[in-house]
């Protein structure tokens, strides 16, 4: 690919030449530049870092997190705390309300087995199931109550959450901590700019959040943010003591269009093959719904992504039709691909993209790549 | 759920309560009425049926499909061909174009153990290599030809065919012994006799290209089409000699919505817990990307989707939004939903919904759930 090798992308692919595509390559360079770069702007905040390691979902690159200076780990699933603290991390918030028996005494093992684990609460009916189960193991689980600062998930408001929080105080087995938020990017426009009102906004409401909570009694000490584009603007706001980004130690081509980063730092690319190429304006490669994720799609926010990845090194490309094993890509009529060509693609949104693979390959500054299970994939319960 | 009950799928429920959400559910007694009318219906129209092994990826179904009457299966992916041929399928085609050395070499070695193993081909580029290495191992590889019949995906036109055929007959180490399509429903509206005027011109489109073809002196066997919802119709056109629909064992929202099936022969559903209900209209699952599939998207064809998955029991109710973990359900605002309620729910798109999990719940008519891993899940090789 005469284009590819213009923009010096072709080492890579030598260097990785031998691997079964359609797959997952990331490159640890990159990924050293984002844990650090994100390490540093908590640090600068003086707010606590607690990547989310649904990004990833492997134990060595959360361990790598925490040697950066991160003092624990998000999860969503009591599944995924289990794999996590079996791959050594020690200090685990699941995020997520538990609500069934068997969740809930999953995760009360991982406390007694040592692992300081915090689990979210948002209601009442949750939170007692906690309660009782705890009370019958003799033990007292650590719980954040979810605020909801505007997406419409889950979460109470800050009103809604004084009189939560004094019932889910009287509680027995549960020891109220703190309070966490979701909000991410989709609330805000494109630019930096709407970014960073976002997360002050996100950041604002959560301080005040816990000031109402302490003015009532309730001693709130963890006040938790997200995400990857709000995280470090949030942090600024006076009263945040952590925030919770997952994405940033891969990047995606979301977060570029986000003004997050730049296409190049973008750690986790597709390694794909042009399977046919039916017509001038047209090139088919071997991965489609399968392959990337479709959870962020053309046509929603950031509004700006046209397909459902970028084509290194070719920016006119569009992906721009999938089925679960054919990604059709526009092409310009001009364009040199042939059948056998590798590609190498930014997915739109990298989380549930490496749900989608067993594996990805772990390619070093050598060039020399290594499969990695991805752990924690497909982790539901 | 007093909505659930009154609609008798309270049983079900029941049933299964003992199972960890999200996951899927999948009543046998639907799978083996599936089965048989589409066995039926290739059998009153003479052809053969060849199912698509996407939809369950379960060899177990696969050998219920063959001992209904399908004459073999149809997988997309070398690594899927093993999966089934390990399994005892003995009669594979890959209706995917193999590129790569590795996985023309590992084609090869399912072919010299003794399956009928037919590669799909759409250029000579691509059929040179699998003549090149069949001839290396001294075999012969039977390949089908790709026809376009209008997707704009992979395929050659019929009359492009023709110069293509020639060149690939004049290959040693392969023998071109059939043409095939897959057109879908995508190019229909939405109504039965929307299906059946696409799937008589797939039909007659294919049928045309093998005339042609033998005009031409190629010996074309085989004349394959597509596709749930078409193939009972192309199956009608003179000339057609086999179908390869996959949904069809299991049927799923899309289908529903074409006109192909009800809902309630919809035999694969998603059980998902009420984790919050933040507000009247809000129910949130503990479902949502990393459960549902999203590439058949809420205003994409079929365009009366209305959100991610139908709700059994609550036809109004609307997924609306998914985040990885979440699933935002609108409700009516006097529904009784209450966290650590049970739903089920009919993805709309089970293919692709199936290979997010790892295993499904096989349940019998008696009420018993068996676990069974999906074992060609993730097979992207």
């Amino acid at each position: 690919m005469s284009d590819m090798e213009a923009q010096g992308s072709i080492m890579a692919l030598n260097a990785i030449d031998e691997l079964e595509t359609p797959c997952i390559v990331i490159e640890n360079g990159k990924i050293d530049a984002n844990i650090e770069a994100m390490a540093q702007a908590a640090a600068r905040c003086g707010v606590a870092l607690r990547p989310h390691a649904k990004t990833h979902k492997l134990p060595e690159l959360a361990l790598r997190q925490l040697a950066a200076g991160a003092t624990g780990i998000t999860v969503a699933k009591v599944s995924e705390a289990e794999v996590m603290a079996a791959g050594g991390m020690r200090d685990i918030f699941i995020a997520y309300s538990l609500v069934g028996a068997k969740k809930i005494n999953r995760a009360i093992r991982l406390s007694l087995a040592g692992v300081r684990l915090i689990v979210g609460v948002d209601s009442l009916e949750g939170a007692s199931r906690l309660s009782e189960a705890a009370l019958e193991q003799g033990t007292v689980l650590e719980v954040r109550l979810e605020i909801d600062t505007g997406l419409h998930r889950t979460g109470v408001s800050a009103n809604a959450a004084i009189a939560l929080a004094k019932q889910i105080a009287a509680l027995g087995g549960i020891r109220l901590s703190g309070i966490f938020t979701y909000r991410g990017a989709m609330l805000a426009g494109a630019s930096t700019l709407d970014l960073q009102a976002a997360g002050h906004e996100e950041g604002r409401l959560m301080s005040e959040a816990a000031r109402l909570l302490r003015d009532a009694g309730i001693a709130i000490e963890d006040v938790s943010v997200g995400s990857t584009p709000t995280a470090i603007y949030a942090a600024e706001i006076e009263g945040v003591t952590e925030i919770r980004p997952g994405t940033y130690i891969y990047q995606d081509r979301m977060q570029a269009a986000f003004g997050v980063c730049s296409l190049k730092a973008c750690a986790a690319t597709v390694l794909a093959t042009v399977v046919s190429r039916p017509a001038d304006d047209l090139v088919i490669i071997d991965g489609g719904s399968k392959t990337f994720a479709t959870d962020v799609q053309p046509g929603h926010p950031p509004l700006y992504l046209q397909g459902f990845a970028h084509v290194v090194g070719d920016p006119e490309a569009v992906l721009a039709r999938m089925n679960e094993e054919h990604g059709m890509i526009s092409v310009h009529p001009s364009s040199a691909y042939r059948v056998g060509d590798r590609l190498r693609l930014v997915p739109n949104h990298i989380c549930s993209t490496v749900n989608l693979h067993n594996a990805v390959y772990i390619v070093d500054e050598d060039g020399q790549s290594r499969s990695v299970p991805v752990a924690a994939r497909g982790m539901l319960e």
